[in-house]
C-alpha cells in the first residue's frame, strides 16, 4: 500500500513536471501565453477570429491552429537559451503579439520570448533582492552635430549616490543595427549584469553610457538617416564631441583613458574598433561581441596595439551564422598571428542574439579599470 | 513686370504653405509619414500589397485607399492638439503601425501622431537648448507586498546632482488605467514640462515618482491582475510600505507630509484621492486629472480638508465624453457648495487625453511646495 501510494506520487510529480509551463518573462501582466515548456519549446496563442491563417515568425515560421473558440495555437521547436524576438504574421502582414512587452529591435518594434538560462545557476542576469540596485537614467540632450535632440541612457552604480566623492570610471556601450538606445537597458538586462557584478566584487562600480549609435550632421537630408550603416563620420563626431564632454561635466568620472572603455553588440562592435582606435587618447579599452572586428586594413591590427589599449575582447556566439562566426574567428587568428593580446570568448549554444551579448558583457565588464 | 513676379511669389507661397506638411513628431528615424497637415488633419499611408483593406482607426474608422503600388494612404479629420493614439486594422486584426514609435496604452503598444499646439508658444511641453535637463530615472525594486519587482521612474532636475547637500519635495505622479509607469516619461513629456518650469522660476525643483499604478498581493493569483481596477487595496500597500520610504531612504527629500504631493490622470486620479485622503500624515497636496474625483462618500468632501490639505486640484478637458465631463464638473460644484476650496481648470478644446493631462501638470506642479 505504502509502495503503491509512492509510486502514483513519483508518477504525478513526472506528468508535472512533463507538462510544466511557465509564462513567458516578457508576458504582458495577466497573460498567461507565450509560456515556455520543459523542454524549452514555446507554446503560443492567438485570437483571431475572422483570420483564414497566422503564422508564427520565430527561428522559423510555424503555422498555427485554430480551435472551435477562434483561438489560434502553436508549439514551437525546442530554442535555445535567452531572449528571441518574434512576431505575427497574417495575411502577408507582419505584426507584433499583443499579449507580450515590446523591444525595438530589427528597426521596428518586435515581441519576445525568453528562455531561461538552467534557472540554478543564471541568477547572474537577472534581478537579485540580495544586491543594491543602481539606476538606468534617461536624458535629453541638444546636439549641434546634428541638430536636433537626441536621448541616452546612463546607468550608475547603486552607490554612486552615496559616495558623493568618488570618481568613477565609464564603460561607453553600444547597441546593433536595428535597434536603439533602449536595447542594452531592455533587452540586454544591463543594469541587473552590473549590478550583480559589483555586489559580488567581480566588477570595479562605474557609470556605463547608451546613447544611439546613430547620426546625422546637421544639414542631411531628414529621409536619408540609416542609408548607409557603416558610415560613422557623423556618430564619431557626436561620441567625441558632445557624448564624452558631456558625461565628463555632468558625471563625477574619472576624465582619462584608462577609465574610458568603449564596446559595442554587432554593428556597434565595429563602431567600437573605429571609434576605439581613432581616437587613442580617449579610450584604453575595446570590446567587440559578434562585430566581425576588423574596420580597418589587417596592418593596422599588429603587435603595437598592445601598448596602446589595455585590453582588447572578441566574442562570438557558436550557433551564429556561418558568415558571421567565420569573420570573427579569423579576425581572432589574425590578432594571434600578429601578436596582438586579446581576449577571445565563444558563447556556447547562442546565436547571434542578446544572450550571447549579455555573457559578453559580463565577462568583458568584469575585466575593465581592475 | 515687378509686380507680376511679386504676384507669382505671393501664389507660390501660398501653394506651399497649403500643402505643408510636417512628419508627425514620434515617426521613427527616416519615415516621412504619417505627416501632420496645415490645417491639423494626418495623412497616413502603409504598405500592404495582400490586403483586401486597411483601416486606420483614430478618432474614428478611416477606409484607406490604395495605389497602384500597393500603398494605402488616407487623410484623417482635422485633429484636436496633442497626442493622439492610433492603430491599423485589416480583416479584423487591429495592430501598431511599424513606422512610428510605440507607447504603451490602451493596455497594449499602440501607435501615435502627435498636433503640435500653435507652435508659436507651445515651447512649453517640449525640450528647449536654452534650459538644463533633469534625468529620468528607471529604477527596480523588490516589492515585499506583491512578492515581485517592480519597476519605477524617478526625475531628478538638472541641478540635483550639483547641489549635493540641498533637500527635495516629491510628487508622485500617476498614470491612468491600461497605461503603466513608462506614460508619463513618454507620452507626458514631463521631463520637458518640468525642466522648463523649473528653468523659469515657476516651479521649485522637485522630484517627480513615477511608479506603475498598479498592484497584487503576495498571495494573488498571477492571471487575475487588473481585473478589479478601482480596488486600490494592494497598491496603497505598495505606496506606503515601499515606494515612498524608499524614496525617502535612497534621494534626497523632504520627507514630511508638507513636501509631498500626489496626483494622477484617469484612474490615477482616483487613486490620488483614495491615498492622499486615507494618508493625510503623508500627502498635503492633490492633483486628479479627469478622473471624476470622488472615491468615498460626499460627506467626507467637507470643510474640514481646508485645514487638512493645502491644495486640491480638480482638472478635466472640454471635449471628453459626456459621462466623464459631467462627472468631474459635478465633483468640482459638490466642493464649491461644501466650501473645499480648490483649484479647478478645464483645458481648452482636448478630450480625454494627454494633452489635457499635460497642461494640467504643467498648472498644477506651479502651484506646489510653494
Amino acid at each position: 500500500m505504502t509502495r503503491n501510494l509512492i509510486t502514483v506520487v513519483v508518477i504525478l510529480s513526472s506528468v508535472t513536471l512533463a507538462f510544466s509551463q511557465t509564462p513567458s518573462r516578457h508576458n504582458l501582466p495577466g497573460k498567461i501565453y507565450p509560456q515556455v515548456n520543459q523542454d524549452n519549446s514555446v507554446t503560443f496563442t492567438f485570437y483571431a477570429p475572422s483570420a483564414n491563417a497566422v503564422v508564427l515568425s520565430l527561428d522559423r515560421d510555424y503555422l498555427m491552429n485554430k480551435d472551435e473558440n477562434s483561438l489560434w495555437m502553436v508549439t514551437s521547436d525546442t530554442q535555445s537559451e535567452g531572449f528571441h524576438y518574434y512576431s505575427l504574421k497574417v495575411g502577408g502582414l507582419s505584426f507584433a503579439d499583443p499579449s507580450v512587452y515590446t523591444f525595438y529591435g530589427c528597426s521596428r518594434y518586435s515581441s519576445a520570448i525568453e528562455i531561461p538560462e538552467n534557472e540554478k545557476d543564471s541568477n547572474w542576469y537577472m534581478p537579485n533582492k540580495k544586491v543594491p540596485h543602481g539606476a538606468v537614467r534617461s536624458l535629453r540632450f541638444w546636439s549641434d552635430v546634428s541638430n536636433k535632440y537626441r536621448r541616452m541612457y546612463i546607468y550608475t552604480p547603486a552607490e554612486y549616490d552615496i559616495n558623493t566623492d568618488k570618481l568613477y570610471p565609464v564603460l561607453y556601450l553600444l547597441h546593433g543595427g536595428g535597434e536603439d538606445e533602449t536595447g542594452w537597458p531592455n533587452q540586454g538586462r544591463m543594469d541587473n549584469i552590473m549590478d550583480n557584478l559589483i555586489a559580488a566584487g567581480d566588477a570595479v562600480p562605474m557609470i556605463v553610457v547608451m546613447d544611439r549609435g546613430s547620426a546625422t550632421l546637421a544639414d542631411a537630408d531628414p529621409t536619408e538617416i540609416n542609408r548607409n550603416l557603416f558610415d560613422f563620420t557623423a556618430y564619431d563626431r557626436v561620441v567625441v564631441e558632445e557624448v564624452v564632454p558631456m558625461i565628463d561635466y555632468g558625471y563625477r568620472t574619472l576624465a582619462d583613458r584608462n577609465n574610458r572603455a568603449i564596446a559595442g553588440l554587432s554593428l556597434g562592435g565595429f563602431q567600437s574598433w573605429s571609434i576605439g582606435l581613432l581616437h587613442k587618447d580617449l579610450f584604453a579599452y575595446i570590446g567587440d561581441f559578434s562585430g566581425s572586428g576588423m574596420v580597418a586594413s589587417p596592418e593596422n591590427y599588429n603587435a603595437d596595439l598592445n601598448n596602446r589599449v589595455k585590453l582588447l575582447y572578441v566574442s562570438i556566439g557558436t550557433e551564429e551564422p556561418e558568415h558571421m562566426y567565420a569573420g570573427v574567428k579569423a579576425f581572432h587568428d589574425l590578432l594571434d598571428n600578429n601578436g596582438v593580446k586579446h581576449v577571445y570568448y565563444e558563447s556556447p549554444g547562442t546565436g547571434h542574439e542578446w544572450q550571447t551579448w549579455l555573457r559578453s558583457l559580463n565577462q568583458f565588464a568584469a575585466l575593465l579599470f581592475q
